[in-house]
């Protein structure tokens, strides 16, 4: 089979025809249809439905263990049972992690916050400083980005490899501009890509030599437990950094949103005591504690970490076939074709497609109005640029799969036309 | 009976005796009390219980109503329901709500630091500004203090009077002095002296003329619907504001940490539409979302604001015989003595006892060194110094009754020795 560059262009505008009838065939359906949003369907969420079951009895049982009343003020480290479940969670120690709220990203621009207002473990605040930096692996997560648009961030794009970010250019912008005080990583099935880190590039992380003594590794190992199929291990980020003694250098960040609820688990980060205390001496100012029962009920839950591998293999009956009906779609219809490739992760929520240099714009205008909602073509690139125009981020897990190959289908579709329109020039 | 200021040395000397006695015959008993803080009894709390029964019938109704699963992503202002319940307790609209985690003061944090960082509407960041003052009437919640010291704000501090805050001092000062970026007030049961703003106040409050454009009211409501008598209303600063023009001067705060759970409650802001808009812009950022299962559990409990006032009156039979336990205590063992005055407040969490000048401090040590843990002297003011070293907040909600008994009699006893000590020259 040729590929779509070696047609002619009346090939091509026969190929157009067809494609546009195609197109308007599933227009006229009037779908409305959503692969834009990492979120978990309604069947995931199900999983977790005991967390909404009558926990009373259990309750003073915890009671008893932190010798305080749950339902009060107090702990603002977060209860024992919660520091267990995000430590297994983590591969880390109780005591490494501090608790937050539903929300690990709130947990995570709250310490760019702090950092900006008040400084990192008394070094200057960042908002004093005329210039701050973050390295930013791209493609990314657009709301990593967000934060640093934010506070005036200056992103400085780093490309990611097949095993990680390009460490030789990490390597050296830290260690030679103090400006550069931060890197935003998720190490492990990549938002969006998918890539796993390797232990070679955790280990160069571990061992950077930042100019800034306050330069931190925003570790975002959102999806540290959600395997599609097998477990995959990374090296663990506290334990290398240890090693090398610059276990200050990281803030690991995690969260049962995607364990639990979405909008309702809890979430916590791992660092070193300095930086733990740091952050609590500004969490004691700024909040009476996060909601204690909340993490009690997943601590029940959970039984403190012990379930959590189990119920993760649920999640993974339910979102392992939704990949595998995007991914069938992408190679029925478009391999060989020369228009684009894609990657099969083994974890997380994403596949990323990337689409022939200046069409990705074009693939999601021809999708929505389809009536398939794509997240937006340079979303997860900072300040919204995808200097080549073709990265596209597809979530699989929220659709049900009925809808999922409509939309799959569609997708593919549009691919090809703006492929075409490509080749004849019109876009 | 005469004062202790018109006894002799040697009365006073004899007195002293007698006092000392008494308090070691306390002391001997090694007990373990404390009046500091304003926490909820585990009676109180057990009042909220059935917020912790199953929900999962109840869930699906409100999912329907928003069209969202309420354990998904989505929904930053909150659920109707809890926008509802908070309405009713602010006696607002619900669309004036937005709702937020389970702690208010991490909403009034996180309020100053988007002022600081981002500005508010389009005003220069205070984070910017050579200079940052906020009005402190004094006595106050070291909570409000503590988030001003922590941005750098310089805290002026403001008298209370019987009906509010000195409004001739405030009305003169921010019409004066651009600087000044807001004021913490406690409109109703102050913390800690449970005064009630009277509708003047409250008026002239709505009708501030600040030389900032970006100055505003914090109008902490915390204790908005907690009666220990009957309900006692004061104007509404919403309305109030709308009258006069000037509703984006006012954020409202309030939550249910003293209805249902101290620590896992939901709290919320009543603001104006440009006001609420501003906030979303930057939550946005800043989390995926607050908890609306605990919000939708708290809009069933209270059947969206209908069950508050019901549920408050029990809050009140638990509070009352504890508010007149250390009334009844201070007017019994000081009354008539000359050596200090408190207040009979008619809601909230604390009593003001307010000592010979200078004594404060003294008694609070006493106190320690017999058992019962005071909140520290001086906390109710800006920078912990309190001028004349004479206030002392007591927090009568937490401990049994007969503990309270016993601590209350410890303290009078600390009261009086102290004021003897004071009379001798000896402090």
């Amino acid at each position: 089979m040729a590929t779509y560059a070696e047609l002619s262009k009346e090939e091509l505008q026969q190929k157009k025809e067809q494609l546009t009838k195609l197109y308007k065939e599933w227009q006229g359906k009037g779908l409305t249809l959503n692969m834009a949003r990492g979120k978990p369907s309604a069947e995931q969420l199900d999983l977790s439905i005991g967390l909404l079951n009558n926990i009373v009895e259990e309750m003073d049982v915890v009671r008893e263990e932190k010798n305080i009343d749950l339902r009060n003020y107090g702990g603002l480290e977060g209860i024992n049972g919660a520091r267990e479940l995000l430590a297994t969670m983590l591969e880390v120690e109780p005591e490494d992690i501090l608790i937050y709220g539903n929300s690990s990203l709130n947990m995570m621009f709250d310490t760019v916050s702090r950092a900006w207002v008040k400084g990192i473990l008394g070094n200057t605040p960042w908002g004093k400083l005329d210039k701050v930096k973050f390295l930013c692996p791209t493609p990314g997560y657009d709301r990593h980005f967000a934060i640093c648009e934010y506070f005036g961030i200056e992103m400085i794009p780093v490309e990611m490899h097949e095993d990680g970010p390009d460490m030789d250019v990490i390597e050296k912008l830290v260690s030679e501009d103090e400006s550069i005080k931060g890197i935003f990583c998720v190490p492990k099935f990549s938002n969006p890509q998918g890539i796993v880190y390797s232990d070679e590039v955790v280990r160069r992380f571990a061992n950077l030599n930042p100019k800034a003594k306050d330069f931190r590794i925003f570790w975002d190992n959102a999806y540290c437990v959600h395997y599609l199929y097998d477990e995959i291990k990374i090296l663990n980020i506290i334990e290398e950094t240890r090693k090398t003694g610059k276990e200050d250098m990281v803030f690991e960040f995690c969260s049962t949103s995607k364990v639990s609820f979405a909008g309702a688990g809890i979430s916590g980060m791992a660092a070193s005591e300095a930086n733990r205390k740091d952050a609590l001496a500004s969490m004691t100012v700024q909040t009476i504690g996060h909601d204690k029962v909340n993490q009690l009920r997943h601590a029940i839950f959970f039984e403190r970490g012990k379930k959590v591998a189990e119920h993760m293999k649920k999640h993974a009956e339910l979102l392992r076939p939704r990949f595998e009906i995007v991914i069938n779609a992408l190679e029925k219809n478009l391999g060989g074709k020369g228009i684009g490739t894609w990657g099969n992760p083994k974890g997380g929520y994403f596949i990323t497609f990337e689409s022939m240099e200046g069409c990705a714009t074009r693939i999601v205008q021809l999708a929505k109005e389809c009536g398939v909602v794509m997240t937006g073509a340079g979303a997860p690139f900072p300040y919204h640029k995808d200097p080549h125009d073709s990265v596209i981020r597809i979530a699989p897990s929220y659709p049900s799969r009925e809808e999922l190959r409509e939309a799959a289908e569609i997708f593919t579709i549009c691919v090809r036309l703006a492929s075409v329109e490509k080749l004849l020039g019109e876009i």
